[in-house]
């Protein structure tokens, strides 16, 4: 996998009883502002659909419009904007709030409808007699009231929302080009889970658009302001952009505005290193989410040296999130999980 | 990855709005009841752990040695003995019903505890007040109730029957020997989820024990017809193997007797094909299990031409679950999974 041809690396890798028993390839890349390769494992000009990845990006029109503010959206609600989480019953709540400000209700998400990806929130809306789930349940259900909110702040009808061609998708997807820098149109559009699209780009396209989000270089000024106070938003509530026991919502738990870190469905983790003006793309090639997570701490370690590591205790932390034990059922060490970027 | 070095093959994808988003590597091999290599990607003499892939293998002395039939366990108990299953109602009651035989209940388990993998019957569990799963819905609580069965009917106190030294734990290993064909010492000794030990064996060694287990070749006559028994009870049952929605149960459910599938964690899926002769096994070297499915699909439809695909109905049968539509939340198609095996 380290021949020319493959056009990939090794990023993570599962061992049991002594022996590696799982590997993860795929790529990964870390940009400047300026779009310029710090680092790379693979092709970085090679393309990705971001998924969820962009959200916060997404986001950027409902701040820099001034909607958040007429309709009074806290933190929180900005925070859950950005969020892909674990439906669990803050997270359901607050979204339907934001959809009431603009007299609405969970009719008018068009996300479709999941299982809360946090099992005990699944039991708990089962326990209350339900079959089935809503669509505030959906993961994306936030960043969908955050869409919602924006066109009725706009005077305009919300009802499909999630077509490109609506007005609404025509804003946001001009934030993704200003901040990714490169064209998104038919030719690059895929459909999200939620029924979103999303548009493949270069994973340094990507990158580097993370680095601007999180230094607001590159950015229009009521951009760079609307991702300053984003930024702000998802350290203050961490717990909103993901959930109990969720990666994302750990990182920035312990580093604040310090690291922005955001995963996307098929295996990808991006993170914004604000003071070091880095974006950094990681996506393993099989969807694994596992390698992405790995691979992102070893980077965030690496590159965010002089940011995040104020102590022992910041490494460590990064340590035990790049390389975990494996415990089995009764607790017992079976192998470990261990990100082996070079 | 095509390249001798890699020692690989491209084995599934999934595509989204016309691209490939992400690629499964691994390896597969078809062999007969001789061992010999009918087919391969990748080296067939390298490891792996085969996880939950020989359970079937290691209820063989519950059968042959008479323990099943003094305790009077029907077909769906033995079925249960070789399922990873995803802890519903209907196995967690049969796993009871297995203990109570030997006049224990679920504290004789030790393979810990787990929420079920069948999310609504988690949320079922929780709607009748329990805040924490139980042994009986960890998803091997079948094979672990068939070892305190056998522990029990042969004189023996089944506490630590995990342990490898425990008499019952010898047996069953010496069972492996016989049907795989190669040593199993603490030196390719790993510990699964369930704290039962697995041990790394040649992907060659394991497709030919499945061909010895479809087949009854090259095993004791009391194994061979264990055997059988076991392959009539998995097919009668298939729904005790796995559960609801799952791949081993709707292939099995299919093809009875014809085909006996099994999957493992960490990426791997096993076929026995009796009339053909042939045992077969792919691992995807990420450990996603999506990957195993459409390849092991794509190679019982090569490789089983004959005994499986009676009818074209049959064959879109096997192309369905071979190349599968990616249906998003509002059930909209964003993609394909698709096997690419060669």
């Amino acid at each position: 996998m380290t021949d020319k041809k493959m056009d990939m690396g090794l990023l993570a890798e599962a061992t049991r009883g002594g022996r590696v028993e799982s590997r993860h390839y795929g790529r990964a890349v870390v940009v400047d502002t300026a779009g310029r390769l710090v680092w790379s494992c693979g092709d970085a000009e090679s393309l990705l659909f971001p998924r969820s990845t962009v959200k916060a990006f997404l986001a950027l029109e409902l701040v820099a419009s001034g909607a958040a503010d007429r309709l009074k959206l806290g933190d929180d609600a900005l925070a859950l904007s950005c969020a892909s989480h674990g439906g669990e019953e803050a997270h359901t709540r607050l979204a339907a709030s934001m959809l009431a400000r603009v007299g609405r209700d969970e009719t008018a998400l068009e996300c479709g409808a999941h299982w809360p990806s946090y099992m005990p929130a699944a039991g708990q809306w089962m326990a209350q007699g339900h079959t089935a789930p809503c669509c505030l349940h959906n993961t994306c259900s936030g960043k969908h009231a955050g869409m919602v909110c924006l066109s009725c702040d706009q005077g305009i009808d919300p009802t499909g929302y999630v077509d490109p061609e609506h007005e609404i998708q025509k804003r946001v997807t001009a934030s993704l080009e200003q901040v990714i820098g490169v064209p998104h149109r038919a030719e690059n559009r895929g459909m999200d889970g939620c029924s979103l699209p999303t548009y493949a780009v270069p994973y340094r396209a990507l990158a580097q658009g993370l680095a601007r989000f999180g230094t607001g270089d590159g950015l229009s000024d009521a951009y760079a302001e609307g991702a300053a106070r984003l930024r702000r938003a998802v350290a203050a509530h961490p717990y909103m952009v993901a959930g109990t026991g969720r990666y994302d919502t750990a990182i920035m738990e312990r580093f604040g505005e310090r690291a922005f870190v955001k995963m996307g469905a098929e295996g990808i983790m991006v993170a914004a290193l604000p003071e070091e003006g880095l974006g950094i793309v990681v996506k393993a090639e099989d969807g694994g989410a596992r390698a992405a997570e790995l691979a992102l701490t070893a980077l965030l370690k690496r590159f965010g040296q002089k940011s995040l590591c104020h102590s022992g205790e910041d490494e460590a932390f990064l340590d035990r999130w790049s390389a975990r034990k494996q415990l089995n059922w009764r607790g017992r060490e079976v192998g470990t999980l261990r990100s082996v970027i070079r």
